[in-house]
């Protein structure tokens, strides 16, 4: 059995790959698979329907808000947002908090004037900033609530009247959010919500309420809610596993529940790398994200040899992101605690067989 | 057993479905699901580059062209390629030929001057337009080779200098094509690629030479091309499917065997569509498309129960768009021609069957 850490697209229940291979050969018993059927057809409209119902229901999405399904991953977002929200003569308050928050604030500037309210970027993003203020006369305030590749996560953000957008990526469904707090969220689904190929966004209608004419329609997002997400064909089998997997969230207790869980799981984690004298925590402590737990070793040599050593137990996916070297590892929620357990239990072997490799070379050089 | 006439997402072949579907339960044996790994790893890589190699093999790609995989459908080529090539000041060639051309038109206009140079929409779109002349000065030509809705296809296009965009979304891999006759060729992968949540581009690099800075990052083709179609995440899935769709092609003995079949497979459909008393087509004879035939019944009240006798067949998928009406059977290329000879026999029934209650009523009068 694998372990697996990675950081997206990650792991998904044992139960939903299960539905979702038997759906590619025949989906609920009709004599197709879920990839050769139109998705004009009222089976797949179901799909779409449940899979709405669903975000609604575990995140309680208020009743004025849109629930969207789009392609081309959180980077689109990036452009998009800025493209329908960035109006001439208006300035976007950024806040910069890593690799990802940097690449959206880079698109955002092909549309309009950006206002980088605070940046993290002198400590290499360890830390979440604080201490900023929201300009009143921003168009919007941006931030990314969890940063994958530095294992930082912000759980609230500032008071503002200024419209809010959040790229929840990387936390969507891992904790209790208050929809309500936002005016756009968005989210690629490859973490907690399924496979790759699909985004879900979250808008406040008002906010569609004043955009000018001059937005193409696959990048509009009003087109998005007036076709229930299928102006244009949809990614049918991204969605259709989201609804498996937001179905399984859902049996086992919903976002508070899982909540509960992921605490558990990231603090039985940090709890080894603060304990552990081979190890130590990348983000700053208040910062710690539960969803991607960063970390090196003291010794930067022995690091190929754990990673070897954790393999060899089945742990795959925690490598750090190439410009961050050391290690990442990915709490997303379908990961069991009992994965977690596996590898502290590694870490803590291999810091006990070096030590005695340490004893054993010193009772040598003393014979 | 069901015969898929569906027009997309659509029928994939039996094998492929059954490799998909082992894929998703655990992929080449590497204990993971293919919807479970990351893009950057060995395993996926392989994966794009084989699709890439198969595209290139099976249309014989120039080596001066990029192969790349975007999402967001042919939909979002609309926009995107006239936010890439229709520079200020310039004006693009457009041929009307059906409903999607028409959505092309109205996408560049957001970006820029449309000239459409010719146009069947006078006649519900049912020719295609000839006898037209692409004005030397334009940014672009640009056609779309297969009409999915009116059921008709064009097979080639002017000689001209001006560089040829070509959405093939219905008809690529369906039939040789000579690349070099194009610059750029894009497809939604969910007909005769694979499934939903993906879209080919081939683009000539010449084309790319002289872009301007003021493209944002998911819109540009120059960053797919430089970033191996991974600049974000890629629909894993989708292209991981496609892969195994387009070895069973390769297997199959390629495209040009393919197209031998689908025209078979039109022929013997458009042969009893002419032969039988019920039944017309409406596209022109020569402008017939081998990938969506269109037809109606002379006598309209007939179609709801020609529709029930072909369901009752096992026959699915063949009700016509509904601004069009009557039928539209679709023969992409995993159809078996087994599949058409049922629909014929179909339509040879339903015939005989009005005939004898035509005959008995008759005869009641007659006693």
């Amino acid at each position: 059995m694998k372990h697996n850490f990675g950081a997206g697209p990650c792991i998904l229940p044992a139960k939903v790959l299960d539905q979702a291979a038997d759906a590619v050969r025949d989906f609920n018993g009709i004599g197709l698979s879920i990839l050769e059927i139109s998705h004009r057809t009222p089976e797949f409209e179901a799909v779409i329907n449940e899979t709405q119902d669903l975000v609604r229901s575990l995140l309680g999405v208020p009743a004025d808000y849109s629930v969207l399904f789009l392609q081309g991953g959180a980077s689109t977002q990036f452009s998009m947002l800025a493209m329908n929200f960035l109006q001439q003569g208006k300035k976007a308050a950024y806040l910069d908090s890593g690799f990802f928050s940097l690449k959206a604030i880079k698109e955002a500037l092909f549309f309009g004037e950006v206002n980088v309210i605070a940046s993290s970027k002198d400590k290499k993003y360890d830390y979440v900033p604080v201490g900023y203020q929201i300009p009143a006369d921003a168009a919007y305030f941006h931030y990314c609530s969890n940063n994958t590749i530095e294992g930082t996560e912000m759980f609230s953000h500032p008071a503002t009247a200024v419209p809010v957008i959040c790229d929840m990526s990387s936390d969507i469904f891992s904790r209790v959010i208050n929809v309500a707090d936002f005016d756009l969220i968005y989210a690629g689904a490859q973490k907690n919500m399924g496979p790759a190929g699909m985004t879900l966004v979250l808008i406040k209608n008002s906010l569609l309420e004043n955009l000018g004419d001059e937005i193409a329609s696959m990048s509009d997002y009003r087109i998005y809610r007036d076709n229930n997400s299928m102006f244009n064909t949809p990614p049918v089998f991204s969605i259709y596993v989201a609804m498996l997997n937001l179905r399984w969230l859902k049996e086992k207790g919903g976002v508070a529940k899982q909540e509960i869980e992921n605490i558990a799981k990231s603090t039985l984690l940090y709890q080894e790398i603060d304990r552990n004298t081979l190890f130590y925590g990348l983000s700053n402590p208040v910062d710690r994200s539960r969803m991607n737990v960063t970390f090196k070793m003291y010794d930067q040599e022995l690091e190929a040899a754990f990673l070897d050593f954790a393999v060899s137990n089945g742990i795959v996916g925690i490598k750090g992101f190439p410009t961050a070297g050391g290690f990442r590892v990915s709490l997303y929620n379908a990961l069991p605690i009992s994965s977690v357990e596996v590898l502290v239990k590694s870490m803590q072997d291999f810091e006990a067989k070096l030590l005695n490799q340490k004893v054993s070379l010193e009772n040598k050089v003393r014979v």
